[in-house]
């Protein structure tokens, strides 16, 4: 990489005397001044600071118009969003596409970009799951703070964003997320707690939705007690594009800016609030020192102040190129059609229009204007150089014209039926698949599936499937036709270059799957319940979403989560758990260690990823939860030795009992493999951790005192007959002591039962 | 049926007058005495009356001993429990077994019998299920409603339970199930609410759990709201036993008798709250009034003051074996298998320890010690007569002691060697399936499991298996082992007469599935919700409960709701639909008819099943719903009509923004089959019904303004630029009018929007 990077920049000064300003200045501080800036207040020589929109490439618009609008914005490399990212599961990979992010952000002036985007694909559905990484939040945790970390190394902050239970894009603005705090905790924050624990990114930003009643904008719970008080956030947090309804009751909650500024109501409203006592003083004074604070990071990085910063397009787009290589992943290959290996003189057929007009980015605030965008079909004409003749057919159109398809199929199949191979691209138009609105299914368009099945009839040579899409796509109707598959998702400018070094071997496919491809659309656990109704989504599954429903439900699945092939072989073997420290101390570190070695003839890397199971506990828990990963480049022959450290967190879950994360002492299961269904070994290892039962009481039932060692013995000595049937005890043991005390007749009244309590307590001392 | 049914008593008579009681008599009132009995008032001449457990047979105990315990009551006729008798769907045939359950509740002096039980089957796994009728509330309601009819048209009360959402036994007395407000309408409610409106049963009992976070117990919008506000219950509310935490409360949320009385606590508690005014005298009146008003019901009827009645053993057995006959639903019929046809002298194999000792009840409150009971193998052995050889063979113990069983196993073979047809008894063991417990598994025990398929192994004859279970078992993993299954359920005391006469051919079997079999207990729409954990249920699936989710899932299952074979074949035809009244007059009345024709060589009867499906709605709703049914008798050749009625209710949701049941406007596919799954016929028609929408306002999204003639043509006079792009209006049409309105920039200000607002409103007048 380049000097372009830069160096760390100076840590943030001393914010500003808020105390300098009058009220008017600090209500206009707290929102914006136009779409991308915040407020300037020249007398105080506080200048205003741009963001701006676009996690995988910058979307700056430097014209003031139409910034609703999706146009117009300035060139900017166009990496691979996050759902192409995201089976790279390289954290080193991401981190240095975070720093090239921030130099063009540096070049531009910007001083925030509004990303990463962390929410969980809860539905394969969600129309914007193109700006998120994984269905599960350990990975998008990691992946996400690689991103800020590469971002803010550069002195330009960023936006973790929606926070929170953000998972669809019907009616966004207004519906409900109905989700439990334990899911919360669990599956939709630890994301966002991660990224904020580990990289304090200098901004979150709030989702449009209500969570459980509120808006997330007016949300004190999560955007004070759970992400300031409890996970101790230093950095502003700022609106969704209008997701601010009431300033004060927004600025009340913990919303430090609004963005854009309602410039009618909100300065005024929050004026008013103050004078009138309903909003203290106080409370938008910490949002101003914030709001200042960040003006002041940005000033201080140097740039914002118009000092030059370039960066290199070309290696950019290198950099485009690198990490579009690992957002591919190879699901199928079979009859040895990947790599392409052609016979001097062959022709290679590549289909579908998506060859041509590729789609490597999806639609809404993230849309970049690329600096340049590879073309498939002209990159795998140039690697399989002179030797093959490629021959290009269209197959279909991206408007899905039933009648101009007819023909387009004709002339692919007559052309494929001459070619020692075919290569069809295939995907999701932009029409089907965006911010703002969701999918209803998970198939390819027809006319593309017609294609594939004309193609397939055409000719017995092998067929190779190239997928272009955000999300999950459904493959089972047509996997049997396919001899190989590269899912290579919406993977930025530089797919084109990526996908013909992956097809023709110069490089290896090593992306892993960060979400399911589930059989069927219904299988997936949110299906009864997506995108809900009348302003209310319930999140009906709870924790088992993705992967954990599919495996607690034991249900097959076309891909599962975590799987991936390369045109290498790979050997895990050695597993060792080491374990140190204990979860009362929490200190606990399990070292987890397994050797991989590459036994196939290429180069290539591997991803080691590493599930627990609770395997007995008290509350339902998924079969397994990643918890931990990595990435291993290996030459053939080689061997190394991939270590992750497990902490207390691996083995918690949120107990809604305690309020609290805690372990069940027990055996916990740690399996090591290649994907969520291809675990190569396994290891138990056993936990103390403190006592998780409640002390007997009345109100504990008869099979609870009967299961506790004292309380059984206790309830022995009153030679209550109903315990000489050990029927009936089965049929009244969900009854607590209490309501049995209740009952005439049977030798046990309340004064007994609470001198047996009394007597269990002074036990305990 | 002979007169020992009665005529129906005269009508209650007026209450005692509550003034003449002192405070203290009332708050002994509003408890009972002792387990079965009410308070009696001797000064007043007020008696205890006496109620008993058991909806399907009294389950009185006279003693005073082991009233928690389960034994030591008196004789009484035990009839089909409910898992068996609803899947006769025969009305008539309810209501005569509850005639008869009223006449043996009036020789024993029982005023009120503690049933139905009405709950919904949302899991295959509830150890409770055998008393309860359905997955679906309209069955449910209509099967409970006759049997309350039936009971009542003795004199003899009813309590219609467990009121509300106790569809589990795992900590039933403390859990919360948290259900939404329109799966509570639609599902959990819709029983109890056609059984109150039509019937007025004389008691409700409240459940044992909470319901979204309030005991049942204590639940004021459950008890008094809804149940007399709503429903207009004019009877008595009774605590399940053991279901009262805090009288006072109860009290004051609508809950009028708690039983059995604490009565260390609960009468002292009442009198302390009245004197010092936590609780209004008034509310005390009340339930005492109610109180008075049962016990006067019962002492007009007359029996409860001593008149002697009787009743014919032998007649009731023959009513719980017309009942039986009914209950029972041939899944399968492969093979001629059946009705049973052996040549003279054959053998016939009779295997499965069930067949000696029958299991034709469920274990707790609710077993009845029975005057007789049935033996199968005997009845069969009677039914085949002198020509065939019946040899009996156990195959399996109850208890599923492996190594015994591998001898009885290697028995049953020899036997089965031989056999013409062997007919194979399996079963849920009592151990395995109780109120007190859910089952973990839907599977039959492994030792039978292992004879099955060791007979199957033995022998090319026709294997035919007969079931006892009181919920559904898995049939998937041996379906193909056996030639046909007959489910026999819980079935009462002349079970093994009926089965005898259905596997011969004596009788032809007519029931059909009141509950699912799926394939997988994993495709139970409950199954990551259920029991749940740490106090909480999340009944996360909503209104999509048994088919309703296997519907909307296009889950396969194994055998449908509604499904059950006959030994005749029937044909559905000349499907008509009138329609008369409207939606919006509340007179609605869609009436349905269709020619049913006996279509085979035996006498049989159909039951024509009428599902409504709404084609388009703006909630997520069932594929279908069963909204209408009828059994229909036939001779060979006979035709008769089946018609069923359908009123504006069979259309409604309940909607959440209306909070209220609607009817949405548009096309309704109306259905009627054999089953769920064999739909014959469908007519569709329009309904008419006032508009749903709500008035566009600022919060309005954009999307919904163009979609409304009169806001499109609006928002188009404004010249918004953004509207001339439609992908951006697909982007940002989830935008509500006033967060446009709040972007700066965008040429609409909130002024103009109100202006907008307030000219739709003037329009509409």
């Amino acid at each position: 990489m380049s000097e372009s990077y830069g160096s760390l920049p100076p840590a943030p000064g001393a914010p500003p005397a808020v105390g300098e300003l009058t009220l008017e200045e600090k209500a206009a501080l707290v929102s914006g001044s136009d779409f991308w800036h915040t407020t300037p207040v020249e007398r105080l020589g506080i200048p205003a600071i741009m963001v701006s929109d676009g996690p995988h490439g910058l979307r700056t618009q430097l014209s003031e118009a139409d910034h609703v609008g999706l146009t117009g914005s300035v060139p900017a490399t166009c990496f691979p969003p996050a759902a192409g990212i995201a089976s790279s599961w390289n954290t080193t990979l991401i981190e240095t596409v975070g720093r090239a992010l921030g130099t063009e952000a540096r070049r531009w002036g910007v001083s925030v970009v509004l990303g990463p985007g962390v929410n969980i694909k809860r539905s394969p559905l969600c129309g914007r799951n193109f700006e998120y990484y994984s269905e599960d939040p350990f990975l998008a945790g990691r992946l996400g703070a690689a991103l800020v970390r590469g971002v803010q190394s550069q002195g330009v902050g960023t936006s973790v964003k929606h926070f929170a239970a953000n998972n669809q894009e019907d009616d966004r603005l207004r519906v409900s997320a109905e989700v439990d705090e334990r899911t919360l905790r669990e599956i939709y924050l630890p994301a966002f707690e991660h990224i904020v624990r580990t990289e304090q990114p200098w901004t979150v930003m709030c989702a449009y939705n209500k969570v459980n009643g509120t808006y997330a904008s007016e949300h004190h719970w999560l955007l004070t007690t759970v992400l300031r008080e409890e996970w101790g956030f230093t950095g502003l947090v700022v609106s969704d594009w209008g997701a601010v309804r009431d300033r004060v009751r927004a600025l009340a909650a913990g919303l430090d800016l609004e963005m854009p500024p309602n410039l009618e109501l909100s300065p005024a409203s929050v004026v008013a609030a103050v004078r009138d006592g309903r909003l203290a003083e106080s409370v938008l004074d910490g949002a101003v020192a914030r709001v200042l604070t960040l003006v002041d990071r940005s000033t201080s990085a140097g740039y914002a102040n118009g000092e030059p910063v370039t960066f290199d397009e070309n290696e950019h787009h290198r950099v485009a190129q690198l990490a579009a290589l690992e957002s591919a992943v190879l699901l199928k290959n079979e009859r040895g059609a990947l790599p392409l290996r052609t016979e001097s003189g062959a022709t290679v057929a590549v289909v579908g229009e998506l060859a041509r007009t590729p789609r490597f980015q999806g639609g809404g605030s993230s849309e970049v204007n690329p600096t340049r965008v590879d073309v498939p079909v002209e990159e795998l004409r140039d690697r399989l150089g002179p030797d093959a003749e490629v021959v290009f057919a269209a197959g279909y159109d991206l408007a899905g014209d039933a009648a101009g398809e007819e023909r387009l199929r004709a002339e692919a199949v007559r052309v494929a039926r001459t070619a020692a191979r075919v290569v069809v691209f295939l995907g999701l138009p932009a029409a089907e698949e965006s911010e703002g609105f969701d999918r209803t299914h998970l198939d390819l368009p027809a006319g593309q599936l017609a294609l594939l099945a004309a193609l397939r009839e055409a000719t017995d040579q092998p067929l190779i499937v190239v997928l272009s899409n955000g999300s999950a796509v459904r493959t089972s109707t047509w996997d049997g036709e396919a001899d190989a598959i590269l899912e290579s998702w919406l993977s930025g400018q530089a797919a084109g270059g990526a996908v013909a070094d992956l097809l023709t071997g110069r490089a290896n496919p090593s992306g892993k799957l960060a979400e399911t491809i589930p059989v069927r659309l219904e299988d997936n656990s949110s299906y009864l319940n997506f995108p809900g109704d009348s302003g209310v989504v319930r999140y009906g599954e709870g924790v088992f979403v993705g992967y954990r429903a599919h495996d607690r439900a034991s249900q097959e699945v076309s891909y599962p989560f975590g799987h991936g092939l390369s045109y290498t072989t790979f050997d895990l073997g050695d597993l060792t758990v080491r374990t140190a420290g204990s979860v009362a101390g929490d200190d606990l570190a399990v070292e987890v260690s397994v050797t991989v070695t590459n036994t196939g003839p290429l180069t290539g890397a591997e991803v080691v990823q590493v599930y627990v199971r609770d395997t007995e506990c008290s509350v339902a828990r998924p079969v397994q939860e990643l918890k931990g990963f990595a990435k291993v480049a290996l030459e053939p022959g080689e061997s190394r030795t991939a270590t992750v450290t497990l902490d207390r967190r691996a083995f918690a879950y949120w107990s809604i009992r305690h309020h609290d994360w805690v372990v069940e002492a027990g055996d916990f299961e740690i399996a090591v493999g290649t994907s969520s269904r291809d675990l190569r070994a396994a290891a138990t290892i056993r936990l103390d951790a403190p006592s998780l039962a409640l002390p007997l009481a009345g109100d504990s039932t008869l099979a609870e005192w009967l299961a506790d060692p004292q309380g059984s013995e206790l309830l022995q000595g009153l030679d209550l007959p109903i315990l000489l049937d050990p029927g009936l005890v089965r049929v009244v043991g969900t009854m607590p002591m209490s309501t049995l005390a209740s009952f005439p007749g049977l030798g046990l009244d309340h004064a007994t039962l609470a001198d047996l309590v009394s007597r269990l307590d002074r036990a305990a001392g």
